[in-house]
């Protein structure tokens, strides 16, 4: 019993020893040191090969010869994240904050998938829970946190966003109205690829992001002459979210070099500085 | 007789109750209050609605399934689009003008398709009659309507309309020579897709606009040799209309940052503000 | 003999007759007065109809029906663009610099295709024939010339044409090398349409300008992998004359404000004015 | 004896002679005397020949007739290219910097595949070693060294390379997804082309660039619903390099423009100046 009492203390300890939990702090969320930096690179390459690993397995003759060697991988990645979750959960200050926000939505979502195929587990659900395990892809994204720059293009997007939104709302539109003319042109042929409105939509996108996979292709006169109308639309309308883009990009490049330093107040930085040039204070974008 | 006289004096009442016009006026024109806004949500849903309806329609497996109820709620919609109709002319305070705007024309044309049918409607028509339904669907250009950003991007594709319908004729002018030379290079081969100049037309388009659908391809050394050319000449092509409308999206931006209120005569507004942030006045665009 | 030279001497008076040289001249390179716009306008209707006579005669089933008009209104199309070819030489000043000018070669090369039929004319030469007269499209061209605005792109495009020179050298070099490197992946493979180093050239343009016609496409992993590689390249690299182009453009169009009317020396002009809102002088591009 | 000192004597001689250097470094590696200038001209002919020499090869119907001459011209090429190596070796004052410099490894692999060719060649390896000969075409990239405008773009790509590779990275991530999210929606299907992970985002790559072959398409309606999403995403990424590239430039252009002359220490020089227009001093990039 007192041993059970000593067993449950040190657990108390440990759950509120403050100074571990910075420890691991430092090294899991941080990357300014030689082990965060370490710890970093490692999930990046745990990362990147359970999704080999995922990849491998869906190509049906690697499958046959080294299947078996893939699915332990796969239980060892898994065994991986869930140690580095429950570890983030342990050493965060706000644990809910970090459970909520995106990046801890998916790195649970990265552990979930043979955990579900354990529950669930009989012989002949085996493929279904594979095609949830493939959910663990969106670990990737988590790549995408490293890199300093990708602020810059992700504040352009969003600074854009109302107005792309807009423009695909009215692409939409233009779509809908398109597939279903070309449904009344094309659509009575015998054996045409027309056949429906959805099928016509589907062919006004395919051909107004100028993708045209020619699966299905306008064969009478007159379907030819409108989709020749829907190609040169399509060529001055792929230039509006261009624009968009590219005229955000010069003000967040404008509002960038004139960010005023929190520290000693200074502007006029460098685009893409993360620390002021004049006091050496970190720049809050 | 009194009584018809009675309903005659009713109806002229009702034909010049300035009031109630008002008030209809407020909730089907304006989106102010919170009847205005619940009268455009139950619209928007209702025009996706009847949209989504034809498109079911064009899809046999389904329409064998529930075409007599997509039929009945067809009916619905066009009594429903019709009072519409018919709301909008009484309480406008300009009926020719709204009948005459674009909008005004397009609520007609939504109400018209079920109408027609019954004037023309032998069984034998039926399928002409769906397809003069499917004009419908023009009734989601409404939507547009309904967002503040739009503005923006239809001001600046007005104001580069000049330079890109110039640019469109230069492009009409270019794919007619591609097309014609490239008739008589591949148009001699027997069973060639090359087979007179207006498929030549239509596949120089294609090649241009970089859609390239692969229904119609070049075989011949000389013919390839040609193709690569306009891809090339395409490649660069595509950076004109991209090119005007960057120029008059960063031009109209600038136009809009110096708007000037026309309540207090300020200017320096963000873009995009609809309410001046000095004196709270509605700022014109 | 006094009849001869009295016809001799009207020719001479009328060769000389610069009275009526000018009166032609205004009609016909001019477009100020009334009847020279009403020749403008005629001349494009009759390039225009000329150029569908071209279209017509090349799609077979309407050649069999309406042939014979076709060749009739062909003769009556050269008769009339010879006397206009003859008419401009001789009211011309400098009827050498005419000749000689873009135009004046077009509009000569507008004739020749008839012409160049009788010379070598027998049955079996007519099909060559009849794609000689296709040159006719080019004068199509002659339509770019009265458009105003058609100036600021041209300047647009000439402003950057050293840069999009280098830029195709890059383009030529980069599918060179990538079409040999695919070559040599997937060209040993039996029945692949990778089977020379020209097509593989071919491939690596309709894949790098986004066209993707999808007649020639690898199969092999690592053709695939490849091409995925060219793709990505090809999606930045579209980037660059886009980038060349808007730049030059946003340069035009301010060279343009700056614009110093050449009769009072003042500039501000708006961007495609023609003539200065000062003093009212035409302005010079 | 004497007679092999001698020759020593004068090979040593030949080696230090730093006039004789000299002579051949101006022809060679500049190009501001007629002579240099010739040899550039003629160099670039013989690359450009060199190459054709690879093309005409791999044509079937071509190389079964003038075979023999295209593999004799090739032993002249080497040749030629073997001693241009040698002599820029020979006359370079830092030959180790030279050989280790971009330009020196093309150089150098200019030359090899004929060499390996003796040196692993029996008859039944002849295919293998033209292959290898094809590296030969990397050698056009010298081309691209002698055109001035080139720098402009390439300083526009470095400046906003940081940038270009976090977006592939992110389209990289995107298209992963997508790719296997394909993977399960349409893998299941028989016959299908989505067979494994690979193949689905080589699919999502061709999708998302706009490039389309068509080889691979969804034919599931969820499939295809997806991918018209896949292809308005691209429709709006593919705006994201034209804006870093345009942004990059206008600032690369306003760089050139401020630049200041080393010699004078003006600025204001036109764009794309390589003198200094105040005192002719070469102007540093």
């Amino acid at each position: 019993m007192a041993f059970l009492k000593h067993i449950w203390n040190r657990w108390q300890n440990l759950l509120h020893d403050e100074k571990l939990k910075h420890k691991i702090y430092v090294i899991i969320f941080e990357s300014d040191t030689p082990m965060g930096k370490l710890f970093d690179v490692a999930l990046i390459g745990f990362i990147v090969l359970s999704i080999l690993v995922v990849v491998a397995e869906s190509i049906k003759s690697w499958d046959a010869v080294i299947g078996p060697y893939l699915r332990v991988s796969e239980y060892v990645f898994t065994f991986f994240f869930t140690l580095e979750y429950v570890l983030r959960l342990y050493c965060s200050p706000k644990p809910r904050k970090y459970a909520l926000s995106f990046f801890g939505i998916v790195d649970l979502l990265a552990t979930l998938p043979l955990y579900i195929g354990w529950l669930f587990g009989t012989a002949r659900y085996l493929l279904v829970i594979r095609t949830f395990r493939l959910i663990r892809v969106f670990r990737i994204f988590k790549l995408f946190n490293y890199l300093n720059e990708g602020n810059f293009l992700l504040r352009s997007l969003v600074f854009s966003s109302r107005k792309i939104i807009v423009f695909f709302l009215f692409v939409l539109i233009l779509v809908t109205s398109i597939g279903t003319l070309m449904y009344m042109i094309e659509g009575q042929r015998p054996g045409t690829s027309f056949n429906n409105i959805p099928n016509s939509i589907y062919w006004a996108i395919v051909t107004m992001t100028t993708v045209g996979y020619g699966d299905i292709t306008p064969e009478t006169p007159l379907g030819r002459f409108l989709s020749a109308i829907v190609m040169l639309l399509g060529y001055t309308i792929i230039a509006v979210p261009t624009g968009i883009v590219s005229a955000s990009m010069i003000q967040e490049h404008r509002r960038r070099v004139a960010l005023k330093c929190p520290h000693c107040g200074k502007d006029g930085h460098e685009d893409g500085a993360a620390y002021c040039k004049y006091c050496g204070g970190k720049l809050v974008n």
